[in-house]
Parts: C-alpha cells; sequence; structure tokens
C-alpha cells in the first residue's frame, strides 16, 4: 500500500448539525451537500456528502453514519470517543487556546484543555458535536 | 480553524500487533516505537507510539487505546466501526483489488468486496486489526 490519505470521512448522526459546526462554527470552507442525485436504498448507501478540501490535497468528508455503515457493509453503533484523534498543529500556544475557544463556541465539547505534555507539546482535545476528538498543538519541536 | 490536518491518530489495542500491520503488512515504512521515555502514569498518558510520515506532509499515529483516552482525558471504551473511514485513491481498478488482497493478507478484514458504486467510484472497504475502516478507491472522474 502506498503511505498516502486522500479522505478522512466522519460519521455524522446530522449532516446539517456537522455541516453547520464545520463551516459556519469554525470557519473550514464547502459548498454544502452534495450528491444528493444517489438516494441509496435499504442496502445502498445514499450519495449525500460534505467535503472540505484540505491545504495540502485531502479531503475531510462528513457523511451520516448509517450510510457509512452500509457503503462499508459494517454494523452501525451508537457513537464513542477515543476511537481516534485528528491533530491540527498550530504557530503558537495562544493559537491552541483560540481554537479550543472557537469550537466550543460553536458547540464543541473541550474534554482536555490546553497544558503542556511531557514530551514538549501544548495541546488540548475538543469534540465535535459527534464526539470526534481533535487535538490541537503547538509543538516546541517544530518551532521558529 | 484553518484547513488543514496533520495527524491522524488511530487508537489501537496492540502497539506491536498494529505496527507489524501496518508497516510488515502492508508496507507503510516507520521506524517502530518511538517515545517509550515517557513512562506515563494512572492519569498521564504514556509516550509511546508510532508514526507513518505520509506522502505530502500527514502523519498517520497508532497510539494505544487507553493512552489515547487519557490524552484526551475522555473514557475508554471497547473498539467499534463505522465511526469514520480512512480513504485512499488509487489508479485503476486492478490497484484496488490488489491492496484489499495485502490487507488481508496481513491479517485484515475485508468488509466490503471491490464493487462499481453508483457515483462513478470503484472501491472496497477493510477493516485493521482493530476495526479502522480503509475505503481503497479507484475514481472514474479523476482517471486519465
Amino acid at each position: 500500500m502506498e503511505p498516502r490519505i486522500h479522505v478522512l470521512t466522519l460519521a455524522v448522526d446530522d449532516l446539517e448539525r456537522a455541516l453547520a459546526f464545520y463551516r459556519e462554527g469554525l470557519g473550514l470552507s464547502s459548498p454544502g451537500v452534495v450528491g444528493t442525485d444517489y438516494q441509496g436504498s435499504q442496502d445502498d448507501a445514499a450519495g449525500a456528502v460534505v467535503m472540505f478540501q484540505l491545504e495540502g490535497g485531502p479531503i475531510l468528508a462528513l457523511f451520516p453514519r448509517g450510510e457509512l455503515a452500509k457503503d462499508a457493509n459494517v454494523a452501525v453503533g451508537a457513537p464513542k470517543a477515543g476511537e481516534f484523534s485528528i491533530g491540527q498543529i498550530v504557530e503558537n500556544k495562544n493559537d491552541v487556546d483560540r481554537v479550543l475557544e472557537q469550537a466550543e463556541a460553536a458547540g464543541g465539547t473541550v474534554t482536555d484543555p490546553p497544558h503542556d505534555r511531557p514530551w514538549g507539546v501544548y495541546s488540548g482535545y475538543f469534540r465535535d458535536p459527534d464526539g470526534h476528538l481533535w487535538e490541537i498543538i503547538w509543538d516546541s519541536h517544530h518551532a521558529s
């Protein structure tokens, strides 16, 4: 397998709510819900999806939990946290604080307020409205 | 928030097993387990982690589930699927089949064998040994 990731798709309960959190709340840019031509069926996933083009090429996608389960042919379950985290590195400690405040204002939940960690990182975590974990990181090893 | 993702951290039950799956099984490159200097405690995460440098800059990290839970201050739970998927786009349909076969040979589980999907995509899904979903994709819209 090549060492590449092109798309990270987050399962969400409510596509419009998730779109509002990431677009209006956090300021990411997206044309909104696309793919609504594909209605799906009991066994086939519907196509409605939200995509955010990220810098450097990858796409962050939002897809209803039940549709992802059908598309991947896996059982759907209640959301939970701790399966994974998405990390974003920022320029300084103030930016860590600022993004965490922005996420909270947008309806996210700060699980771990920003603090220094023993490996030279200052970071904090928030969950989006579906429980997905983001870590916002200032890394002393990459500081200028 | 800036539209960037730098790290995707997957929670795993067994760091060595997960390393073997991704490095020996799928052929991704990694120096192995690092960060073992930080022992952690009941409340603080230990530092041992596996990182794979991906093309284009981002890092795929593997971190024990219990340590991620401590680091993010969230409850740890049993693994489940359907929370998210990681997508990789390949050059042609044969490559989709090939990567799925490679994943199965490495100890992964194919949940949905490769087939055409109505939105112009030929893809299949596999789970890694911890249940994380990967979709390997040939996209007719990006075909040359």
